[in-house]
């Protein structure tokens, strides 16, 4: 089987839930969140990083890995693990979100989307045949078929264009799928419309996917409509499968989207925001640009373990940023994906513990986010 | 005693020397390379990345910290070393260098020099007093006079005067020095004079510094001069006291001047090599933007322990710097930082075992600089 999958725990009082997924890398205890390492790298860290935060999973950009290294070299060493030499589970993206973000350099028709590459300026072709074999060549633990992404704020008669032709390719990707050793997730479309949601996930339900994703989340609507539509969607989703929240988001999101019965995340946040200098914390966010900062001797939160509290004080993280030193981003990083990591490792011992819900109300009124 | 020295054993053949220098954080063995870590931090790493390299020493730039964090912070936390939290001894120049490279922002004059802020816009002036005021906040291990410096190609006359004031200058640095835990070095200059080298190399063992610099080379002259300045220089100095050669250089460089008898280096070469995708290895340089690597599954240098050789290829670097992922520099800057640092070990067990001669003509002739 490509994709193990069991449901461990259930949350007393909410749709929260506690899994375990076995892929052909290892296993990943959820909930969890995924850094995104676009080319390979998390930015700044190295493997050995990640490893002391506990990430036990990484998202690769199938669309920046097509333009480079491209499909030769990675056929070339035997795919994506032996190409970065992380050893664990991947997940890759199909692309579908990057290239609809290029809307003046794509052309898109029902047998794929073509796009001009930044790489060489060449035109390139993804039909979702050549983006689930290109996947394969990867050989990501779970690869993602390749969607149509609108706005969600686009209106009914796009959107619901946009769901059925991605029905279209879900239902070509899967029949392209070759490897038995990966796993393919469905993704759920429909923008802010609760009837094109629940025809989503349920037409998605029938191609026996190995997990099902939330997408066309945080592209537009409002705080509010994406924690519905979160909320709506998961609702949706088989009990039996992993559910998937695309590029989705702060520490609020996760843990309400966590309470609604999400168990995988994906967000840019906490390497994003270490380069502003924004650092998270179980008190609140740490702005370590602010020049209350430039003496203090404390930690950047005095009850973390990670290696940069361990190690180093706000004023120094300050002197860092202010310089603009790299180091200052990474360590910063560092702490932010151990926060992320720690905040996972919370929720997945309140689920099982049966006080998640106590635990989301707190989280959720006490901690800045 | 600020500075503790001791010649532990001499090449057989050569001017190389192998010591120990004793400071308030630790003992320094040299010869030794000491990386550039101009705001507190070495480009992209972290402390605990640079002790697993090796580094027994950091450079910080009295410039630089003088701007930002400035005096009163220092003052506030305690000195340098207990702002970044490096434990380990620190060398600190005196600016000079900095503030002479910006000729349409500064003014000359017997009592000091005046600058203009980067940060703030405003004028700064440092005088040899309150300059090493300044380093004595810092706490630095080992702080440099503030001399004149000029291109090692001006007239002879501009030459001769540089030097006379920078003695003139040594003379107030080492009377305002207060602290009895740091130490103070002269730094010979002449440019590419031997009658001034001489004069200046003269002078300066009569102040009783706690070691001397070689200044005024590595800005303008050819290879030829640079080497031959080195030894003319360091033949002049104590033997009793450490030899500085300062922002030199290549690792032929330091394997040259090791010959005539410098204990001690610095630059900023293996960092920013590394951000241009260069690496070091005894087999020559490993330019990894280069196409050749692109699938390439070997280690960087297959014979090399350091943490990047260890778990990652060329093929996985060369993704990284054609990517620009911050990652790619950090892991060359590793790798050259510690080829550098073994580079030093090699030197120091040739000379123990009266080899260093042939070594050097070894390493000069066969490892591509």
């Amino acid at each position: 089987m490509a994709l193990g999958f069991e449901l461990l725990a259930r949350d007393a009082h909410t749709a929260a839930r506690r899994t375990r997924i076995t892929t052909a890398h290892g296993t990943i205890e959820t909930p969890v969140f995924m850094p995104v390492g676009t080319f390979g790298a998390v930015r700044a860290l190295d493997h050995d990083e990640l490893e002391a935060q506990g990430v036990q999973i990484i998202l690769g950009n199938t669309y920046h890995l097509y333009l480079r290294p491209g499909p030769a070299t990675l056929e070339a060493l035997g795919g994506y693990h032996k190409l970065i030499h992380w050893n664990k589970p991947i997940l890759t993206d199909s692309g579908g979100f990057q290239i609809f973000s290029l809307p003046h350099q794509r052309t898109l028709s029902e047998k794929g989307v073509t796009f001009k590459s930044y790489v060489d300026q060449s035109y390139k072709t993804l039909t979702p045949e050549t983006n689930i074999a290109f996947q394969e060549l990867i050989g990501s633990d779970i690869m993602m078929v390749l969607d149509v992404c609108v706005p969600s704020t686009s209106p009914r008669d796009v959107a619901a264009d946009a769901m059925t032709r991605t029905h279209r390719w879900a239902k070509r990707c899967r029949d392209a799928k070759k490897r038995e050793d990966t796993s393919l997730f469905g993704i759920v479309q429909g923008a802010i419309f609760e009837d094109l949601r629940k025809e989503s996930a349920e037409y998605l339900a029938t191609l026996d996917f190995d997990g099902l994703a939330i997408g066309g989340l945080a592209v537009g609507e409002t705080d509010e409509e994406r924690e519905h539509f979160t909320n709506y969607t998961a609702s949706l989703l088989p009990e039996g499968k992993p559910r998937y929240l695309m590029g989705v988001g702060t520490p609020h999101d996760l843990v309400r989207a966590i309470r609604a019965g999400v168990d995988m995340f994906d967000c840019i946040i906490p390497t994003n925001h270490a380069r502003q200098g924004t650092a998270y914390s179980w008190n609140g966010k740490v702005k370590l640009r602010r020049s209350r900062y430039a003496a203090d001797p404390l930690p950047l939160d005095p009850e973390c373990a990670c290696s940069t509290c361990r190690r180093y004080s706000r004023a120094y993280l300050y002197q860092l940023v202010k310089c603009e030193e790299p180091t200052g981003y990474k360590l910063i990083s560092l702490h932010n994906i151990w926060f992320y990591e720690k905040l996972m490792e919370r929720c997945r011992a309140e689920i099982v513990a049966g006080t998640y819900g106590e635990f989301a109300r707190w989280f959720l009124s006490s901690v800045d986010d």
